[in-house]
């Protein structure tokens, strides 16, 4: 394609900045080397092959989804080791059935009983043996077994004993790091997300079982952990991009962040000392962000404006107001911001295609995958 | 295509309910008729041809976008008659004028003295002659020229004089209808919308300045004006789906909510008094519903049981909980719910494809469009 300059998109836009993005990407490789743990990166950031490709080069380094279409997305890619970080339902043993024999490693997760005996029931009738991890609450509350419990070990102990799955593991997500206000905040729920899969590993060695993988999750932990003495593998999505909620807990700086939404003025309003954008709600996702920082709800961060707050969005519309009056003459209608969104991956999700950006250039186009 | 049942939809899903859809647009199009309103629908609702067509049946009948993109993908399936309702901004109308050459009726909107300079300028240059509205602001504060100002009638006389404009008229939302609390609060937002309408079409004409069309919109408001005595047509939009939203404010029930999002009780966690389900933010979206009513943010209504509430929600997680304690055996794992979403726009435009329900079987697929 012809370099365009970014002046020339259409806005709303998504613009990934190639050389942010290639600087998260190593970064996080670097640390995970140098803590001796494997990074096996969650891709529903994104969802595209190429940023995939740049977190996981070989078609066996592994990689992480959300969904069973992702799953296919990148199998067709050449991905060949997935784990699909999703507790299973028996309505979905189908489609991870045909992924488990196209594949040389998937994985998928349980934290049922009902669902282990649905996958053991499937296995046998259709020939199918399934890799299946645990999935572990180590604080979050969002989903998995509690592990300080006898039905932890005991569902760990149904898994073994069935001829159709093969035990894989633990995992755990740490989103409560989301709910931090610090680094030193993210340090803790690092530190606790680690001592408790460590912990529970151990548990059950102590009835025979064996973890081969030890799994953890979240950029916030990823970013912060001082170490993962026991883990073996960490599955962060969110630092590809980084954005103002990863800013906003301690886990980047708003420079780091490498996804952002291409707007232009439409409006002035000094009657409300206001201005309109056309980057409303189905652009920025209407998160809220963090929340538990700041009452105030912005919908993302105009870059190099700090003074301008996006506070209210409806589909199509969104609207900037400042402290201050605003010199609307440093902002014409018709010309260009670009907003860090709240939250990159619901962000991202709502654009058909991504624009890639070296120098203030756009030098590719990327198309991600939609759907279920 | 093959009727499938509803159970053997992939979740999370889109369904629309085809009867109520039918319902929802004949009762509103009786409504206009009854009033001697003309009916110009907002298809960004939807975004598809289908509904648009059962909405707007003739090509010239004349149907409302929100981009670009999509009075392009209605142009292509057959509509003739299309309002680009957001203001356009000079970058925008190389675009416009292609749709402007290509159609009989395509209107644009203008609230800015340098866009209409901009547009005079691009249709000198290109030989273009645009239609535009002046969008008003009758109260929402979110876009629109103050109508009381000598400012706006200043704006439309120079929209006038310009060879490369034909002033069609003026154009409002008054989407402060969403912040009612019930009929009679819509009420008199709908009288406000209509009366600020007449007041500044009597003062154009006073000056010289017939408005060939006064266009009002916003579902609520259309809903339940009690008449639009001087209104030349009405834009409703989330009226073909309605949502939780719009029954939260008055605008409809529960029940007659078209639009629904198929989930799978995917996970129990009794310890929480939770259940996990599979549609989160990127199948609901993080609209938090009418916020104004209710200082608990609940995601969408669960269909035939008011007492769940989707109170947390991630990418593809959702979690649900209740006041007393859930009784689980009611909701197995991999049973379904349907969700009324709370925006029923931000929803569907998650879902690359609609599934089309009539008595628990689908009937037919729809696929929207996408993108800017």
């Amino acid at each position: 394609m012809r370099a365009m300059k970014i002046e020339e998109l259409i806005t709303p836009a998504f613009i990934v900045d190639l050389l942010k993005l290639k600087t998260n990407i190593n970064h996080m490789q670097a640390r995970a080397g140098t803590h001796g743990v494997h990074l096996r990166p969650h891709v529903k950031t994104h969802k595209t092959a190429e940023i995939a490709r740049m977190q996981a080069p070989t078609d066996d380094a592994g990689i992480t989804v959300s969904t069973l279409a992702e799953a296919r997305f990148f199998r067709q890619a050449g991905f060949d080791d997935i784990t699909y970080a999703f507790p299973i339902t028996p309505n979905k043993l189908a489609a991870a059935a045909d992924l488990t024999k196209q594949m040389t490693h998937f994985q998928i997760l349980v934290d049922q009983p009902q669902t282990a005996a649905a996958i053991e029931t499937f296995g046998k009738t259709n020939g199918v043996r399934f890799s299946a991890f645990l999935k572990v609450d180590c604080g979050y509350h969002r989903a998995g077994v509690d592990p300080t419990t006898a039905e932890s070990v005991q569902l760990v102990e149904q898994i073994k004993s069935s001829k159709h799955i093969q035990f894989k593991g633990i995992l755990t997500h740490a989103g409560h790091s989301y709910h931090c206000r610090n680094r030193e905040d993210i340090i803790a729920v690092a530190r606790q997300e680690r001592d408790v899969m460590v912990k529970f590993a151990a548990r059950l060695k102590q009835q025979g079982i064996e973890c081969e993988t030890v799994s953890v999750g979240s950029t916030p932990t990823a970013v912060h952990a001082p170490d993962w003495q026991g883990i073996s593998e960490i599955r962060p999505g969110n630092y590809a991009f980084f954005d103002k909620f990863q800013a906003d807990v301690g886990a980047c700086t708003l420079e780091q962040a490498a996804a952002t939404v291409l707007t232009t003025v439409v409006a002035h309003y000094p009657q409300h000392n206001q201005m309109l954008i056309d980057a409303g709600a189905l652009a920025l996702s209407k998160d809220p962000g963090a929340i538990h920082l700041d009452e105030e709800i912005i919908y993302g961060a105009v870059l190099g404006y700090p003074f301008l707050k996006i506070f209210s969005i409806s589909q199509e519309h969104g609207l900037i107001t400042s402290e201050a009056p605003i010199v609307f003459d440093n902002f014409p209608v018709g010309s260009l911001l670009q907003i860090i969104p709240n939250h990159a991956c619901l962000t991202a999700a709502l654009f058909p295609k991504y624009h890639v950006v070296e120098k203030n250039r756009v030098v590719d186009e990327w198309l991600p995958m939609r759907g279920w």
